[in-house]
């Protein structure tokens, strides 16, 4: 296939074991004959004063363009007077939903084994406002800042997401009997998209109550919606119903049509470049990319290559209990496509 | 035994089962010759300006009294113009601790078995300020307030129940990456009072991560400490794991040594005056409140009925997959005393 067929797509490969894994995903892509050309962004070793963070203008201007993108683990550099990376992304590209995907895989025990949800998060306000100040010594506020228009774009994407991915019901999670106008307006965001779709059922769960129900009978759900911090909270216990942020896909949604997967966990420096790094979050979180972009059948194929060399349980990471390296695992995959 | 040997204890039945279930206490309490006079106190059927809530001036005045009590589920009357009974309860009498073992009941089948954790809840500030307003149109904010006295007074807490309860660890539960103001103020606090019992060991988790790994492995945490929101959904989400709010103890500790024990879940207005109520959390609860006034050995006695009576498995409430009614386990226990 010549060089014009092909999408191109920004990668950031991230810091730690980034780069190993992101190579993982490039040879699957190439074997599964993707056709899609990476256009590779690095964090910068300077505070670029376009961005106030290490994240570059160029590499911005690169999903801008592409409108699509792949994003290993990026550790923040400690110090002051920059942003973090994760967040300057999300506020510069505008990715206002954050999409994960989590279900039980296949031969990998734990104490769940029929989780199937997906949880959508706010995410840019709620508790990120990043407005904060001390009122007199030893008091201190932050504000949590919730917008109809924030709230009515997240609120269009979950019913649309539950449409078009055959889902039935949507639960928006809330404190609004806490917080009654902050949440309270999300709720009403909420109930008013909710109209527009009544072929999807649509229920309000309690936070507290919601987590509660989590743990006892996942079952229970099937696309969450929710303010910022709670879908930052509640993500990462359905991540941990099913074995953790090593295996699940994150899909961000931004204005104008661009799509950022990303894998949440983070860059492990203690086992970078030692080739001992597992793949599967950035994988699946590429295979979502894939499917964004409507390349259903090679998200597919990759997907069930992906689950298969997992259930197989012959060559895992020493995440999941195995004694695979990188190379293997990636290359159990590839003879699975 | 003469009734000047009696302590005096504030007993609030609530609503819905509340009834009933403060009934098994009641006759559980007198079979086990716990010296203890209920006075008891019931919701107003108006408001009370003095509390601006159904919660009467009374009721508050024989807690601060007695410096003592036991409290059923109460359902807040829906309406406008009067605070939630239990925010209420929370702010007059200056509960700023709510407390909750969570351990797995032995014979009571869940995914965990091995719970053994402590949640310590900030309880009077943070997402629960009550601050909120409307910016413009559309725009909402509300204040998370975090105040040094607030968190010193919760963390010295958290501190002296791990020392007093043989307690290796205390976990401090944040989300200081993104809340530095206030989350980091909590965080300080915590740090202060770590260093004066360099006995127990401290460390801090943010709470996306602390959920997960509650989910994976309850057994990595001892005593949690957090702010009010988190304490809210952390103690939900561990409530959870060993069966649901229906078993697990809840004890407020307020201002002057003031002490209130109350059962966290609802008034089940579907099952109420049937005779079916499942009264474990209250009893447990009441249990705290002996551990409280510092008679171990009723405690002890108490506890051991109502978990052999539930290890069993003969009487066992509808919730809980058994037939029993009340009264049957109620008797059940006491059989066991
Ligand atoms: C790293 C942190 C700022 C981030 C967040 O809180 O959103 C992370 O937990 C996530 O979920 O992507
Ligand atoms: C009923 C509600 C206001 C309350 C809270 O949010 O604190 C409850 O969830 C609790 O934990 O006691």
């Amino acid at each position: 296939s010549s060089s014009s067929n092909l999408i191109r797509a920004t990668l950031f490969p991230g810091d730690g074991i980034g780069p190993e894994i992101a190579e993982s995903v490039k040879q699957i892509f190439t074997a599964a004959e993707v056709p899609i050309e990476w256009e590779e962004h690095f964090v910068g070793t300077e505070v670029d004063p376009r961005t106030q963070s290490f994240v570059t203008w160029e590499s911005l201007e690169s999903v801008r363009r592409n409108k699509v993108g792949l994003k290993g683990p990026m550790a923040t550099p400690i110090g002051k007077g920059h942003r973090s990376l994760n967040l300057t992304l999300r506020k510069e590209l505008n990715l206002y939903a954050n999409v994960r995907p989590c279900y039980s895989l296949p031969g990998y025990k734990t104490r769940y084994d029929d989780v199937n949800l997906v949880t959508i998060r706010e995410n840019t306000e709620g508790e990120y406002s990043g407005l904060e100040h001390q009122v007199v010594r030893g008091v201190v506020e932050s504000l949590k800042i919730i917008t109809r228009q924030a709230s009515l774009r997240v609120a269009e994407y979950a019913f649309y997401y539950a449409k078009t991915h055959g889902r039935e019901r949507v639960s928006a999670v809330h404190k609004a009997n806490i917080m009654q106008k902050t949440d309270g307006l999300f709720l009403k965001c909420c109930r008013e998209v909710a109209e527009k779709y009544p072929e999807i059922k649509y229920e309000e769960v309690v936070i507290d109550n919601c987590c509660m129900m989590l743990v006892k009978n996942p079952t229970l759900f099937d696309v969450l919606v929710m303010p910022n911090l709670y879908g930052d909270i509640i993500s990462d216990l359905c991540a941990g119903l099913i074995g953790g942020l090593g295996l699940t896909p994150s899909l961000n949604i931004g204005e104008g049509g661009i799509a950022l997967a990303e894998a949440v966990h983070g860059s492990a420096p203690d086992i970078a470049g030692k080739n001992l790094a597992n793949p599967t979050a950035l994988l699946l979180s590429a295979v979502s990319m894939l499917h964004h972009l409507d390349l259903n059948e090679k998200a597919d194929k990759i997907q069930d290559a992906v689950l298969k060399t997992i259930a197989e349980g012959k060559y895992r990471t020493g995440d999941l209990g195995g004694t695979s390296t990188t190379t293997e695992f990636t290359k159990a995959i590839i003879d699975h496509l």
